[in-house]
């Protein structure tokens, strides 16, 4: 039984995903759909493309990927649907791709894309405003039903990548950015555990505050208590223990944190 | 494998929409449940029938669409299934099937309705509060399972409509009515593609603010334009590229909207 | 085809629920997973305790029932598993589990439950943040195949248990709690349709506001009206007609409800 995967800005109010799981199901009823989130900011594809990356690799073999945070919708972006390793994605060509795309490069993954062009594979009526439903669900059922990508259209190499923003040397430490506030307020930054390998976390700047205690987990604090650590995805967090860190310090996406180390000895 | 629909306004905090899922899934343990949304305005029927609209004919036929937006619950307001051309519906008599009712009709397909009077098919233990969980959520797995409507209660014909609000008339135009506020913040109105067909847009008052740009699709103008145009169920929109029309125009449900028009030359 | 439920607080706009289902679709393809909530307040173990508690026993024998609320992931608080009459739980051992484990020893179900230490059934590599994707998804999917539960780890007696408050006597009746505001603003009190048999409410002081009237479903009074009722689970609660009670009053979690009571004549 394969598996699609949904990812957009859709929101949770409307008919949107609905009419999406309506589609598939009449073209491939044998798939079961898991929601990743209809919640990633409305038109922000770098926030997409990260919770993407954080979800689908778990996902197994054979398994269909659409997402869909599409401001060009009906412009002259291309749509398109891509082999990642054993996974499959589908959706806009606007760069809601490239963090997972990374993610499978940095293992040596077979990648290939093509650009959705046999409308054979999509509703007969295709809007300007809703791709999502009148061709990313419909090609992603069939994928899911086994048509191959050469099928959907023709292959291309140059699909649209985001620069992800790195972190930045600055004396004794690096200057990196906050990336994500998750629903418990948990900052995310864009340094990663590989940044900190061998060095310890002397102390943490960010919303003009400074935070000294780096930790494993939660609970080694009382609630109240700010703290670092890695997260499940191997990013470098700022949380409150039990608490709101984002709204206690006033932070939001793309502000700077300032994480200075020091040689573990 | 039968698919099962929820359309409700229990919201995603609570344990309503799990239990539903549970009684489904006790009875008709090989259905698929799409969730169409749980965030109908509280008690807002005409809402919810247009919610319904414009998702539930993307479905396969043999589709068992139940909503319960039912302040009703409990009172002498009926529980009712019908069958809609190859679709099914369960759910209270109060208008909210209204919409996709007339769809079915406008496309000649045979639609009959039974008031749900056998107890056979619900929880053996039926509150007054929650007849989602207690009677429709069964009725639906039962229909699901091939049970015919004619062993869940008497046939009736009068089934409890909605006047859904038409356009109506003005000099050089027509005034229609906010209908819905999307997840984006795009205002729905209640004219339609029809009502527009062989004219062109020339200006739409609403909010205190004119709008004059009828484009096709979002990606047209740059962000922060307000424009108008056809969303993806045939309504005439309002919105704002990459943002939030509404919030901007401080417009609400029930609000009028004057759109004036020419004819194409 | 079994079913796996999923009873959180980690909110719908992250990855977190997203990656949980790949991970127990890699391993179990076949079940059904329904969410019952993803938006248990954070940390708040009490409440998911009890939507856990209203919503579980409509599943069939077999759902396994995964609840995460953890603020004591990756410290000394244990990993559980348990099998309670014919349904199984999984998640950490802080009290989540105590009012569904109580209901069924009510009706004198066999329970058992073990401390999940052997790895075998965890993925590869344990985070010390997320245990509800590298550790209960996967045992819950093992659970599903059929892994018995003495694979899982060692048996355990003493697994912890929150101690819920209790209405107390007081002149003429009975002093309870408000233990949760629902989506539409219902206020849930920990007094149960137990506490009132043979009686008959005379009146209910709370937030300042007398309330007398006690009816049985929402539509016997107009919108706007203030009543107490029996809700689906055989609380007592205290609503608005149509409106948002809650909200109305001032009331959350944990204020007091005095209910005065009479004998029936």
């Amino acid at each position: 039984m394969p598996i699609i995967t949904l990812t957009t800005d859709f929101g949770l109010r409307d008919s949107h995903v609905g009419a999406m799981k309506g589609v598939i199901w009449s073209i491939a009823p044998q798939v079961q759909i898991a929601d990743i989130t209809h919640l990633v900011s409305p038109q922000n594809i770098a926030e997409g493309a990260q919770i993407l990356r954080r979800a689908a690799p778990f996902y197994p073999p054979g398994t269909v990927h659409v997402a869909v945070v599409d401001p060009g919708v009906g412009t002259e972006r291309r749509p398109i649907a891509g082999r990642l390793g054993e996974h499959f994605v589908v959706g806009p060509d606007n760069g809601l791709f490239t963090a997972l795309l990374e993610y499978h490069e940095s293992r040596g993954d077979r990648v290939e894309f093509v650009h959705l062009t046999n409308p054979r594979y999509w509703l007969p009526r295709l809007t300007s405003v809703f791709h999502g439903r009148d061709l990313f669900a419909p090609v992603a059922a069939h994928l899911a039903n086994g048509v191959p990508l050469s099928q959907l259209g023709e292959p291309i190499a140059d699909i649209l990548r985001l620069a992800f923003s790195k972190p930045i040397p600055i004396p004794n430490g690096l200057r990196g950015e906050v990336t994500h506030i998750d629903h418990f307020g948990n900052i995310y930054t864009n340094l990663m555990r590989s940044d900190l390998e061998g060095k310890r976390v002397r102390e943490v700047h960010l919303g003009g505050t400074v935070v000294k205690d780096f930790v494993k987990t939660f609970g080694e604090r009382l609630p109240g208590s700010l703290i670092c650590l890695l997260g499940s995805s191997d990013h470098f967090l700022v949380c409150e223990v039990n608490g709101n860190a984002a709204q206690r310090l006033g932070v939001k996406v793309g502000d700077s944190v300032d994480v200075f180390l020091e040689a573990m000895s």
